[in-house]
């Protein structure tokens, strides 16, 4: 028999569907998804627990009238196939391929890019704001899991969609899990609250009990009366969300098509805030992604009989996380802080270790950076290890309440650099941009896995004020750097005359590559800091050469390349210079090799424009 | 009779007076902040409603054993005069004087650097842990009010502590009022807990209700169970701070002494995270702050008889205002966002005239930006301005919401470069540097009143893409920059062949006046537009005059003269280079004047070092 899945050009067709038939077509959607991502890589475990709830939403709800956000995005995979894109999950991820996120340049079924978690309930506002400010009469709904419920900006969105009565459906896809085990003390009001009934049908159920009470009789009803009091001013409302101002409505079975149906139905009716909570089970359906769910996450090819994974060689988060297990045997003032990424950062084996020294704070970077700020003033050494795309969302914490005061946090920044398949949204090049002019901030960055080791220690134990190691995706090592460093000083990998190459991190394996492949007399200088740069030995060799090359993975503006410039400048240097780094427009997704080749980074194209 | 604030050095003094003489000194300090803050300006209303809590902390704890968090911080004078402080008065927010805010280098009974809004609970659950970790015993306590409550951060250091079991005490100064009117779901909430009876009371009432319960007859017992089970279940928690994990305990009158100091025993011993409720009256006991609280929230030196200060010269802010009103008159697609400061930002009279188009989101700059790009999603045009100090805050939904999605928002930053007397926290000294790197970013940057307001109709009805037109604090204006410029374009103010200066936003005027200093003979290059840079002017004019010199309001790192010293070098102009900019340390309080000089931006000096 032909699959359901192949008939569905649109949201429309299943419209035509009786309840068996959209049963069925999830069980195609799920296998679909498990053959697709085992081919290609992608996030796997969320799109699996999301199955029934996406086409719940496309049953009852008609994109693109009807506007749906994606919170993170990289949950959007059953939409994708509901809104014509199945044929995309061929190249999913891949260089000019289908990105893995909402993008509103594939269809109109997507209206806003996310990407980074908590930003749905706002951008969803909006729209719902403007919907209202222009007369129309759409359905705007967000759709979130709990891992981004512990994100400020919920919050923040939450307290003015709550009061504001504009209408504005929320989705809590809530499966006790963000990328890791969720934290947190909300995590708990909810998980209390999936153990509840039915809290909408329970609801009614107290009013109807009320109603039946008059009929008792006299001096019983006295106490009665006072019970009611209490019912009114106290019972209700009783979840966050009712005290928010939302019509609270669940738990709902996630996994149940009727029930999730029955209260989509329910909420397009009520026209004010609504907040539907969700439960469903991440990597529903796959029993390797059910028991493992963190490692379905997002996932590399694996075999699908199995769930394995190839065995990549030794990344600079691995590193990471066995250095500081093993600097913080010796000292206890290490204390590690995550935000809901231990396992992504390299933290697993330092949580399983030292309990008690380690606070994964949630999805909550700009808590994180404060908390750590506050650990430092009494005498810790606060390690928070974050994505450099994520470490943006506390850029104000890392400023005023760390570098203003001087603190001794250690920032290391993981995926700095290009991330690849995640793309633009996720592209960790802007991290010397918007740390380099905070003052008191050091910034590092290790060109092996070996040097990263002897900056953690160096960072931890012989510093104490802010300071950033940044490192890539991956293990990318040069073949020629010493692993220990001065602070401040370039290491010199190699005499030359005619031209300057300075790079740092990941790009030192780039010059030196590219000084195999040029008949130039190549000088290399490496630069484990970027800040404070070397300017002494960048003015002696810029002199010597008379050619200066500059290769960082970070953008132009503002980044190692810029600040060299500016002082050979201000030093009156008469010296050929050129900045190798991303371009001033978004950053498309594709493998590292890919991305750097499109954008005139590999070595080839940088040998071919030395001159 | 001496007054008793004459005899108090430190709180240990506190400890000795009674009940009595703890009200006569309450009436002491208030009348001392009067007196002192209409001679010096500075924060009044929120210092005088915070008398009697402060008062009672301070009876009740030991600093600096004990450790006090103030949020944002501008409401810790009682303390600074509590303190050993009140000889500083003199010299409040003066350059070299005592600064408005917290500072650990003036006190060890500050115990963190406060200035923006919200990170005071996520500090004092850092030291708290830490407390635990060293295995110590003092009080944490965070002091923050309900404005600062609509933060996010607030909500994500709560999921954090509430769960965490960690003794804490946060106290919640609630007097229905941010800066301006409070807004939101949870200032709501919170409205409706303070015309309730004294909820600890009350839980505590609940409970020996149902402890008499059985005493009643059969067949009314079996209802009663039932109704029992729904109290359980539901009654408890009722306020989100119980549903957070907080032993929640309030409202209490925070201008009742005795109440205060029971409640603060109280928590004292609870040895869990305590959230207590205090609500107080801003501005109480001085008729003019108490009727307009938010005037007299940060003011200049004023009349202490009428509350009347002198009316300044026309700001940035005004005309900004102004404009806008003008603007939306014609323009039904322009809206306005403010995070709790629609005077600050002169948007009062918009809010008036276009109530369904303004939306103030409380203190929740993320939130408000991407509720903007919500809206610039289905075509309105949101303006939102902001302190360049507080957009920080937005970083990451400024450059991924809005930049990547290339979506036409508009931010007129306020209070961009010097802001003078607030200091180092509020300096708004580095947006220059971290908004030049974001993707499809453009900043502008006004000489004059005038050309604010030809930018920002250009920014509304001329432009579809991101875009910030930074301007500073007060009304400084160039003399001869006329209004009109084209977008990317260098504005040529007077020609010359010795030297080229290039300024931008307030420092135009300050180039007019080092050109009269100098006898050289000077060309001006005015940016209107600071991104993209006249590359193509800049060139020709350096050719020129062989010698270039910048002037800016903003760190020198990542600002405009280094991106102009990049372009020079990488277009191998070989010429004369300094930049003119704020140096790469935090930068005090003190005037404008004051700071221009102490870095050295001041004309004098400028012209002193052109050769």
């Amino acid at each position: 028999m032909e699959k359901i899945l192949n008939k569905i050009e649109s949201p429309d067709d299943l419209k035509k569907l009786n309840k068996d038939e959209l049963k069925t077509l999830c069980s195609e959607i799920r296998e679909f998804l498990i053959d697709s991502v085992s081919e290609t890589g992608g996030h796997l475990a969320s799109n699996l627990g999301i199955v029934e709830l996406t086409v719940a939403i496309h049953t009852v709800f008609n994109v693109p009238e009807d506007k749906i956000v994606f919170d993170v995005g990289h949950q959007s995979y059953v939409h994708k196939i509901l809104t014509g894109r199945k044929d995309g999950f061929k190249s999913l991820r891949q260089f000019g391929g289908m990105s893995g996120f909402p993008k509103t340049s594939e269809s109109d079924c997507d209206v806003f890019n996310t990407g980074h978690s908590s930003t749905s309930i706002s951008a969803a506002l909006g729209i719902a704001r403007g919907r209202d400010l222009a007369g129309d009469n759409y359905n705007v709904i967000s759709v979130f899991g709990d891992g981004a419920l512990t994100g400020g900006m919920m919050y923040e969105a939450m307290n003015d969609a709550g009061h504001s009565k504009t209408p504005l459906i929320l989705i809590l896809n809530d499966n006790a899990m963000s990328i890791s085990k969720n934290v947190g003390a909300v995590s708990k009001h909810l998980r209390s609250l999936r153990m509840s009934p039915f809290y909408f049908r329970s609801k009614h159920a107290v009013e109807n009990f009320l109603k039946k009470m008059p009929t008792i009789g006299k001096p019983t009803a006295n106490i009665l009366k006072q019970i009611k009091r209490f019912f009114r001013r106290l019972v209700i409302p009783t979840t966050i969300f009712d005290d928010m101002g939302f019509i609270y409505m669940g738990p709902v079975d996630g996994h149940n098509l009727t029930e999730i149906i029955q209260c989509l139905e329910y909420a397009k009716e009520e026209k004010r805030p609504v907040f539907i909570h969700v439960h469903t089970k991440k990597g529903k359906g796959y029993a390797p992604a059910e028991s493992n769910p963190q490692k379905f996450h997002g996932i590399s090819p694996f075999d699908k009989a199995t769930g394995e994974t190839k065995k990549g060689s030794e990344t600079y988060s691995a590193r990471f996380g066995n250095t500081l297990v093993r600097l913080a045997k010796n000292n206890k003032k290490i204390v590690a802080i995550t935000g809901a990424m231990p396992n992504g950062t390299g933290l697993d084996e330092f949580q399983e270790q030292y309990k008690d020294r380690f606070f994964d704070v949630g999805i909550a970077e700009q808590h994180g950076v404060t908390l750590s700020a506050g650990l430092a003033t009494v005498g810790y050494t606060p390690v928070i290890p974050l994505y450099s795309s994520f470490l943006q969302r506390a850029y104000d914490q890392t400023l005023h309440d760390v570098c203003l005061q001087k603190l001794h946090v250690v920032f290391p920044i993981d995926r700095a650099g290009i991330v690849g398949a995640d793309g633009e949204t996720h592209q960790g090049v802007y991290d010397i941009s918007y740390l380099s002019h905070m003052p008191n901030m050091t910034i590092l960055s290790p060109a092996t896995l070996d040097q990263l080791e002897y900056m953690l220690d160096f960072a931890i134990n012989k510093f104490n004020a802010p300071i950033a190691i940044r490192y890539p995706r991956g293990g990318t090592e040069a073949e020629n750097v010493p692993s220990a460093f001065t602070l401040g000083q370039a290491q010199r990998m190699q005499n030359g005359s005619d031209v300057t190459i300075i790079a740092t991190g990941r790009m030192v394996k780039r010059a030196e590559e590219v000084a195999k492949l040029t008949t130039k007399s190549v000088e290399i200088l490496a630069m484990p800091t970027i800040k404070p740069l070397d300017t002494k030995s960048i003015i002696e060799s810029a002199k010597k050469t008379g050619s200066v090359i500059t290769i960082e993975d970070n953008v132009k503006i503002g980044g190692m390349g810029s600040m060299i410039g500016t002082l050979l400048e201000e030093n009156h240097i008469d010296c050929k210079f050129k900045i190798f780094a991303f371009p001033d427009q978004p950053i498309t997704h594709g493998s590292i090799d890919e991305l750097d080749k499109l954008y005139g980074l590999d070595a080839k194209t940088i040998a071919s424009k030395i001159d």
